[in-house]
């Protein structure tokens, strides 16, 4: 708990307009993505580096727990005030403080949603892939923090291959440039890339150096229809082998299909098992060539049916059934555990019978979508909470799962982080001597352990 | 020192055939491309993880200094042994484990020669971009522990966008894994990044995870010639407005030319100032129309001539004189001190002004070339060691020069690393609370400072 001498101190440094502390207004700041809530003891809005310096100062006097916050759209509740505390919502660093096309670079506050930064870059022909689903509510900070991914991580990677620079404040007050404003850099350890991925748990982050590319001259969405998931991963296998790399690569299973069939705006075979959607960018001619390879690929591998969508609108409306899927699949039960596994493309096949198997040995309904193309698939364990028979399995089928995943090479988070919910099963994939290694460098940044507390750490520190 | 009782322990270790200590044996290993000596007190060659974690666990109790070595090609000292100790030849690390065409990965230990493993995935129509220009002496080792860029970074990035995963030996001598084998991967702090760019202080990476990505299917090379640099440089600056990103965009300026004339395999008009070559690769209409825009663009922004290589032998020699630029500088004077600057790429026709005044204040010959798309020129200060009122200025003439490029938001290492050379002018770009973080790093991994000591920290530890 945070004592109301160190409220009132809170306030002096901030103003009374930028610190809440009403539990009614509280509410908002205590859940994300993952249904969740734990909360806070109070919510600040720092307007700049120099304010959260103070608050952290104060927090490591006083040690209480500070827990930075974007979007709050996160899927394993990084911004979670599990220990209560103060949540630093970054909310006032929504500024977008440069564009420049000739260094194709951007400077942006983490406060900015990352759709916004997207849409001014393109005004000037510019493009920044990284495309979370929730791009539309997520922040850059956040995307940073959990070096979020997208649809297009296929052929542009993650939030992380896009990160120059940063301004970043220590837990312990420090204001600190990491990185470059340009191209190349390799002056000292790589605290940008460090920094990406740490969860809020090294620094806050205040305001990114972003790389921008040149905007692709053309796009095309296609969709192709499979009687079964592992025909459509194995035609995504294929079209790696011929040496096409789309911008997005996206797969479906008859179950999310099922919950999103209203949505595409076409009517689907019913036999349908498995969906892809696929999208290639760049040159004109060249787009439309690898368009009917990929098409021609599609046909050979078995595909039911191929489509192209002939207009924007209509390739629009199937990216919005795709962004939508993970909400549509509480159609089927009333709660889930959302998982994000990834496995070698070559071995999604295996990962599909071993998901068919799982699901009928506990009699759980496993809906599986995602970035077939990165082999990055998003498993989807549908349950009741309400039905203690079937929350007591979800645990087990878990750790079943992320032992399959293991075992076929894979990792259990491709681009939403361990934060909370995945801090249990750290150890399954990461060895006691890199933990205890990672532990040391936490306690690098913050000795007195009051940056987002018991986050991505297997064991209470 | 190391004692006679340690060397019989390490040569009970390895065997004797894989410890030398004869002084003779020991001199190839005491310098580097930076021509600076420091005698090791011997050379061992591990042939496993195993064998680098024995020696690390008698390294921390006997405290002796282990240095890392690849192919010794490195240009800021990173492989020199300044304090002596025991250099760690990786030379055994010498096999390409798995190369995959489906899941788009090499598995590589890190003694491969860079060149070799490039035409290894070439074979199999696949590609392995950074390129240094000691490609064919240096080791994928020590291209991660700097982090290598090269002449295709413009398009394709630098080593680090390479690498998804590793083994490495802490200093400690525990063996961890580190990243994944896959795309993506957000498990823990990102110790493969962390690793990345850490010049062999932080731990001995034994094996990476390597992606790949498809061979372009086709390759142009061009020439233009400039009055002047900053003629050339403001080129570059038109060409990315029109949205143009070339594989390779490299600039030489008039002593530079002088130098490798003669192998460039065709007589070049006597005023011109600067050259740039150019490629661009990929689709083959694509780049047909890339390179034509490439020659607009060139001939608006007054380029004297401008030359398409009609033959793959002619792009060769081209290339090949670029690469022999750093080494071909010498005829100028007996030594340099080469600097490898990097300026956002709207700045160069400034640092290029800069650069003639600098010359002309000091009496110098400074020569520039590299790598313009990314705004990094290797700056060469040449010079005459047995000249004391040449060696004298060279220090001030480093000084003024970095406080230029960081006035104009550079960084003072694009490619080559911080190692010894660099690690007085450390404190110019980054601030001493970023400093002290990377020294608590370094302490969370390498708590007796055994590995690769006198390296990066400007103050001695």
């Amino acid at each position: 708990m945070i004592s109301d001498r160190v409220l009132r101190e809170l306030t002096n440094l901030l103003g009374p307009e930028n610190i809440v502390t009403r539990r009614d207004d509280l509410i908002p700041y205590a859940s994300d993505a993952t249904h969740l809530s734990y909360m806070p003891d109070a919510v600040a809005f720092p307007g700049n580096a120099q304010d959260i310096s103070r608050i952290l100062v104060l927090a490591n006097q006083e040690e209480f727990p500070v827990i930075p916050r974007g979007g709050g759209s996160g899927k394993s509740g990084g911004a979670l005030p599990v220990r209560g505390g103060l949540v630093l919502s970054m909310d006032r660093f929504n500024r977008i403080l440069l564009i420049d096309p000739i260094n194709l670079i951007a400077k942006v506050e983490t406060g900015v949603i990352t759709s916004v930064l997207q849409e001014e870059v393109e005004k000037l022909d510019l493009f920044y892939p990284p495309d979370p689903a929730s791009i539309k509510i997520c922040t850059i900070g956040g995307n940073v923090a959990e070096n979020a991914g997208g649809l297009r991580a296929v052929k542009y990677g993650v939030t992380r291959d896009y990160v120059l620079g940063m301004t970043a404040v220590l837990p312990t007050g420090e204001i600190i440039k990491a990185g470059v404003e340009t191209a190349k850099g390799v002056v000292g350890y790589d605290l940008t890339r460090l920094l990406v991925g740490s969860e809020g748990t090294l620094a806050v982050i205040t305001d990114v150096i972003l790389r921008l590319i040149p905007k692709p001259a053309s796009t095309r969405t296609m969709m192709a229809l499979f009687h079964t998931v592992s025909a459509a991963v194995e035609t995504v296998s294929e079209i790696t082998r011929h040496k096409i790399i789309p911008t997005a690569l996206e797969l479906m299973d008859r179950l999310c299909i099922d919950c999103v069939r209203s949505e595409l705006g076409m009517s689907l075979p019913p036999q349908c098992g498995a969906l892809l959607l696929i999208e290639v960018d760049g040159d004109k001619a060249l787009t439309k060539r690898e368009a009917e390879r990929i098409r021609e690929i599609c046909l050979q591998s078995g595909a039911m049916e191929f489509m192209a969508a002939s207009r924007k609108r209509e390739a629009e409306k199937l990216w919005e059934a795709r962004r939508n899927v993970s909400a549509a699949v509480y159609k089927l039960r009333p709660d889930k555990v959302s998982e994000d596994v990834v496995v070698p493309r070559s071995r999604m096949a295996e990962l599909s019978s071993f998901l068919d198997a799982l699901g009928r040995k506990y009699n759980l309904s496993i809906a599986a979508y995602g970035h077939a193309g990165d082999g990055n698939i998003h498993v989807n364990i549908l349950f009741d909470k309400n039905a203690p028979e079937e929350t007591r399995k979800v645990d087990e089928v878990v750790r079943e799962l992320f032992r399959k995943v293991l075992e076929a090479k894979g990792t259990i988070s491709g681009e939403h982080g361990i934060g909370l919910t995945k801090a249990p099963y750290l150890d399954m994939e990461m060895s006691r001597p890199a933990i205890e290694l990672m532990a040391r460098i936490k306690l690098a940044f913050d000795p007195k352990g009051i940056l987002n507390p018991g986050k991505i750490f297997p064991y209470r520190s």
